[in-house]
């Protein structure tokens, strides 16, 4: 692979203005700004490194950007990105510009560096390593870049049932893994899914003076009554079936996880959050059992009455809650908003309104043969076996993309802890970019078997 | 009393103009605009009328505006009421300027009009038609008029306990009486009391992404938990000894709760409101009985979290309720309020930060010869028997004013059921405003003996 290394090294300075001509694109798709322009960018820059790419027309979305490369081997790896980032704001918290993509102390900075554009064209960049230095791929390679994932792939799922090559594959490296705060890789085997829903209690027809809450039913009681029902201070969901199904880690995965948590320091976590203990008490293994291994049932958010300075008497018309559910395998979030519905009718607040939007956990076995072939490169890349986490803590389309072909994905990537995902001056680390090149282009030659 | 209502009938557009000129002088006591020029114009306008008006100096407040006329008989009657006013906005409901005190279709529209700069002018203006007229008063009168009760009158118990002489009298007339949607004079013999807390619940130092909610607690849910162990929906508060003190209506007090439930529509109410029943199902004497009689712990805001539109998945950092209690006697705020503390000790919700203010609440018995007076004359200048209602459903400082000497305190006046108090379009009907004049005379006579 030296012949490899030695181009990635050499056209190291190339290979990061590319990504900075692709950060300096704006592409935000919660606020339509862009979008279009850096598809088109994009596939202009993968041609550019002898990428056969395309757009690839999405119905009621901006285009996927992809791409099918056949390799010497049997074997084909998706690689999945997304060229949509989160809005900038607040820019007053930004340094530079951050569509300046301005290089600063060896980090570059940019809405977008490390979710996920420096990830994109560090793939893009490994591919025409080999393909400037080889002049062909070990293994098939399929680039799938979608303009939606920040405002959670509304139309990727259709898009696949109806096109499903575009996915096919026999593994799949994803999206956004990063260097933890000791600069050790973690990389990560599946995605929690979501349950989010927006509930609603409505009592009189206007806002009332709070005098009459002696007899006029109150929205904010009948909301808190409600949320108390769905959990309580056990921090036990009991919501009915709310764990059906649910997976208990297998023993390879315990004993995954009592690495994990011989490798965390929990008590330097809990001080710097400021808290005087874990849910529960909890620590070492348990803890991290908790984190990737069960679901969870938090308010992201409550509204009702009066908010502002200084006090005002009212008995309020509407509550609000917005609750999100992170499921694990083999939840299901249609199944959980059932169970939701008949839970609040069972406890008579089956006048709540709700509104729902769900997402699939997916995993993949830690014995696949990609996890290997990742955490094998990894090591050698970076000196220091990489940190495999069950899942990331977050939700994303894996499920849409992986599931219908029973695929198993890695999450790995170029970010590093101090990278700002979806916060300003999000950055990356240039040497992390060009290590994360070089592990792609090895990831690339192992999994060709 | 002819003289004095041909006196009060030939001068109504000279004393239509005293209103209009003292509504046209803005005195918003939340923003401190105007307040010290109000009491400046109020003074004037006192002494025109020859009554020995003087600024009586608060510390840290604008003045009091009082005067002491003498009267002929031995009885001293106190009249209570405030010269500021809420806030205008929002400005563009308005139709007319709120401080342009213009007159359309017979009312008069202003900020403050009904509360409570009409009422002052009713009183001044029968104490002018008497001074005028017959020459003396026949039952001495203080005028008590606070500038800060829009603010929930935050130096007026300390100034009073420093000059009791200025509330020192027999009765007290407070602001605001009003008559009901079908036109009968309501009036009421006391206020409830508050005690009106802010409860915040923290979590980690900083807002985090709701994956981590699977370990971090959460000051969402403590809010919900915590407040759930507050009131249940039995509706009954679940504070140890909240209910201590709490007095029964006695028999006469039932038989006025009759009469009161006889009188309303709870039906037609409900409809109205849009509620599918009122608390606990309840109706007629049982409703009114709970409304008058009962305390209450209302929610008056909730806060926490993402509260925009879309989603945002979000462990927030910390969350706030705001709780009002309506007291009845004989509860006191400050009493609750200990009581609150040890109940959420109990619960182990004692680290929740709880800011608070109370106010006591004040009720005059059916049987103080002052109610009696107030409810005959009614009768005979409006034409039917005034609705006696044992207590407003709101809150003021009649308990700071009136029980240092065990003073009764009867809530009469101007406004009506279209008033709109602090609402926009804030407006008195003219001839409820001359009637009132009439009223506060006869009271004035009466009362003398």
């Amino acid at each position: 692979m030296d012949d490899l290394f030695r181009y990635i090294d050499s056209h190291g300075e190339a290979l990061i203005h590319d990504l900075q001509r692709l950060c300096r694109q704006p592409s935000i798709s919660a606020q339509g700004v862009g979008v279009e322009e850096c598809a088109s960018l994009l596939v202009a820059q993968m041609q550019a490194k002898g990428i056969p790419a395309r757009k690839e027309p999405v119905q009621g979305g901006p285009p996927l950007v992809v791409a099918e490369i056949p390799g010497d081997g049997p074997r084909t790896l998706l690689i999945y990105d997304h060229y949509d980032v989160q809005p900038a704001d607040p820019l007053d918290e930004w340094t530079s510009d951050p569509f300046a993509a301005e290089i600063r102390d060896g980090c570059l900075y940019a809405r977008g560096a490390q979710d996920t554009k420096g990830n994109i064209m560090a793939r893009l960049a490994s591919v025409e390593a080999w393909l400037r230095v080889r002049g062909r791929l070990p293994v098939g390679v399929k680039f799938l870049i979608e303009g939606e994932e920040e405002v959670g792939s509304p139309h990727l799922g259709e898009t696949l049932r109806e096109r499903p090559e575009l996915a096919r594959a026999d593994a799949c490296i994803w999206e956004s893994g990063a260097k933890d705060h000791r600069d050790i890789l973690n990389i990560y085997l599946g995605v929690k899914g979501m349950l989010y829903v927006g509930l609603e209690a409505t009592g009189a027809r206007r806002d009332m003076h709070s005098a009459s809450a002696a007899v006029v039913p109150s929205a904010a009681w009948r909301l808190v009554w409600a949320l108390r029902t769905l959990k309580g201070p056990d921090e036990q969901v009991r919501i009915q079936g709310f764990y059906e199904g649910v997976v208990e880690p297998s023993p390879a995965e315990m004993a995954q996880l009592e690495r994990i948590a011989a490798q965390r320091d929990d008590e330097a976590m809990r001080r710097d959050l400021g808290i005087p203990v874990f849910i529960k008490g909890l620590s070492g293994v348990d803890l991290v059992r908790r984190l990737y291994f069960e679901p969870t049932c938090n308010i992201c958010g409550l509204t009702a009455g009066y908010q502002g300075p200084g006090s005002k008497t009212v008995l309020p018309r509407r509550a609000n809650a917005r609750v999100d559910f992170r499921l694990v395998p083999n939840q299901r979030s249609d199944d959980i908003l059932t169970k939701l519905r008949e839970h609040l009718r069972r406890e008579a607040y089956g006048d709540l309104a709700i509104q729902a939007r769900g997402a699939e956990p997916y995993k993949t076995p830690f014995d696949a043969p990609i996890v290997d072939v990742v955490a094998e490169t990894a090591e050698e890349i970076y000196g220091h076996a990489p940190i495999i986490l069950p899942t990331q803590a977050g939700t994303g389309p894996m499920d849409v993309v992986c599931a219908p072909f029973n695929m198993p994905a890695v999450g790995t990537g170029v970010g590093h802890s101090r990278g700002n995902n979806h916060g300003p001056n999000e950055n990356i680390r240039l040497a992390d970019y060009i290590q994360g090149i070089k592990h792609i282009a090895l990831i690339l030659e192992r999994f060709a078997g």
